[in-house]
């Protein structure tokens, strides 16, 4: 297949004429030098990103990647794997968190099952999965090498798709019942750290419960001969990964390789950037951290990824929420970079 | 005077009965419990402040106070007392970044004079002062008795003309070349602390600029017998305080007693909510942490208050610009408090 190793090929840099014309016109804007903190750097990385001196985040497109774990017959989410396909009638009918943030956002929002259990198309959503849930990987790999090929080219797909907008920004979100194992299974092998530093409460469990998802991950992880030496992205997501964690991290890519930028929600999609940036480290440039998590193995991703995200505010709900409910933060800092008065323009005196 | 201290009226306390029946809805909705983390909280919250089961924050007012500061004399700014003028003219035609953000959030501005060097009344902006700027705090009471109950009542004012409109939630900001010193030197005096260890950079001292804001503080207080003993918080706004922040203070009060949640901004505003706090320790219930300010003392009077802010941009700007910022945050999470389905509405399981 000629087109087999896309996510190898080059991502452009961001424009340093851009940020430098940003930087510059800060300086002049009617405040004291560097007092709008992160809403500058925001802007300026923005300008870079879109290589323009105006940027902006109007346009944003929200998508969700859905898929099931069979990770899940080990009891590590006190939820049923039922919850992931009816959560995606959730989010079509405008009921769950992502419905309502798109809504208020006026950003649009597709929905792609990228390896849910439902056996049928759901109306609503984008169907683009290799297989039905993945295997249970504490027994066998989670996907086939084609499989995960598949994944990796359904969140390039939705890149496409979403690209025909020309959305300023793009919101990547995810569900799946059982994905923070996997997420944590990812990102100890990626990092070669025990288990059980990472692993949290998910969507609820006890600490016993959390013991016990520690140790299947570690047992995992062995069985599949990733600890130890730096791990292949690529086997990582193949052994243990989801479909919707590799069809994210495959979307990162192929934003990364169109110019677009990515707004990063919590803990899964953050391990989905993590392989991604194994994969092709230049993507990295493109991926804007929305927040910090409650999950646990959320803050160690960050700072793996050297990652200082938006907003800190306990939440561990998934979906692209947090990711989503930055976007105003981006759309005030375009806004005051692009709206405020610069000394001159004012007749305000500089400093003494 | 009959109504003298009218600030010392009762504020009334948030609904339990609001508070209980939004915590019920939360648990209900799709999503795992708690997993919204401060945004479940803070619709809570607002469901307590406004009465209601469904919270909003639509109809937002932004009050700005103004005023200058004898203290700039000593040379604790690195900014020419003119600013505090020139900004008021910035603010009134649309360039400063309170301007900006007061046009994005389709919310309200007032600018009140509450004590600027200007001679004469200013187009677009309310004057309500009892002088232009405070006696030099290092030689002399920045105000007299009757000046602070006047710019208190100057904050009682403002609410009064921004309840017209019937505002979800109150934007408190000021603008002041030199208030950074005078809120030092009030958060020193009221929790007994060493002035070097709240004084920060301001609009952008250095090192050494700090250490002599921070002598003239420690020499003030002595000066004005507003050290050791736990100080009245009437006498340190007189001693060391400012116009606008009296305005803060009062306006602060006023709107916790005609029950307008206030969103409040950083250090400066912060300093005037310990003073309203200590003057009327009921206020302190309908007052929302924006954000946490970059300039040093702000932490330290952020946990006096133990106040959580909702954000931490390393913002230093004032004008109420964080507050303005926290805005969307307080918008999302009432929409989703009203716009997302239940389990039962969207027939989705929870946990096993």
């Amino acid at each position: 297949m000629k087109d087999a190793d896309w996510f190898r090929d080059p991502c452009p840099q961001p424009s340093k004429t851009h940020e430098e014309g940003a930087e510059a016109r800060q300086t002049s804007l009617t405040k004291p030098p560097g007092s709008l903190g992160v809403l500058e750097r925001l802007a300026v990385r923005l300008a870079g990103l879109q290589g323009t001196d105006r940027p902006k985040a109007e346009n944003v497109a929200i998508v969700l990647f859905a898929g099931d774990h069979g990770i899940t017959a080990q009891g590590v989410s006190p939820y049923p794997s039922d919850v992931t396909v009816q959560m995606l009638g959730n989010f079509i009918q405008g009921g769950a968190a992502i419905s309502v943030l798109s809504r208020e956002l006026n950003a649009s929002l597709e929905v792609v099952d990228a390896g849910s259990l439902a056996p049928d198309d759901l109306p609503g959503v984008v169907t683009d999965k290799p297989r039905r849930g993945t295997g249970d990987f504490s027994a066998e790999p989670a996907m086939t090498a084609a499989e995960l090929a598949f994944a990796l080219a359904a969140g390039r797909r939705a890149v496409e798709r979403a690209a025909n907008a020309k959305p300023d920004v793009l919101v990547l979100g995810e569900m799946g019942i059982g994905n923070t194992t996997s997420a944590a299974a990812i990102t100890a092998s990626l990092l070669d750290l025990p288990p059980v530093e990472i692993v949290g409460a998910g969507a609820g469990l006890d600490d016993e419960g959390i013991r016990r998802k520690a140790a299947t991950i570690a047992d995992a992880l062995q069985l599949h001969g990733l600890t130890g030496a730096l791990a292949d992205p690529l086997a990582v997501l193949q052994a243990v990964g989801g479909l919707e964690i590799a069809a994210l991290a495959g979307a990162m890519i192929a934003a990364a390789q169109a110019r677009i930028p990515v707004l990063v929600d919590g803990f899964i999609v953050t391990a989905a950037a993590l392989t991604a940036a194994r994969i092709n480290p230049a993507c990295r440039d493109w991926l804007i951290f929305s927040h910090r998590s409650f999950e646990r193995g959320h803050q160690i991703v960050l700072q793996a990824l050297e990652a200082e995200p938006l907003l800190d505010l306990r939440l561990r709900l998934g979906e692209g929420s947090g990711a989503a409910v930055a976007v105003p933060l981006l759309r005030l800092a375009c806004a005051l970079h692009a709206g405020m008065a610069t000394f001159e323009e004012a007749s305000v005196s500089g400093p003494c």
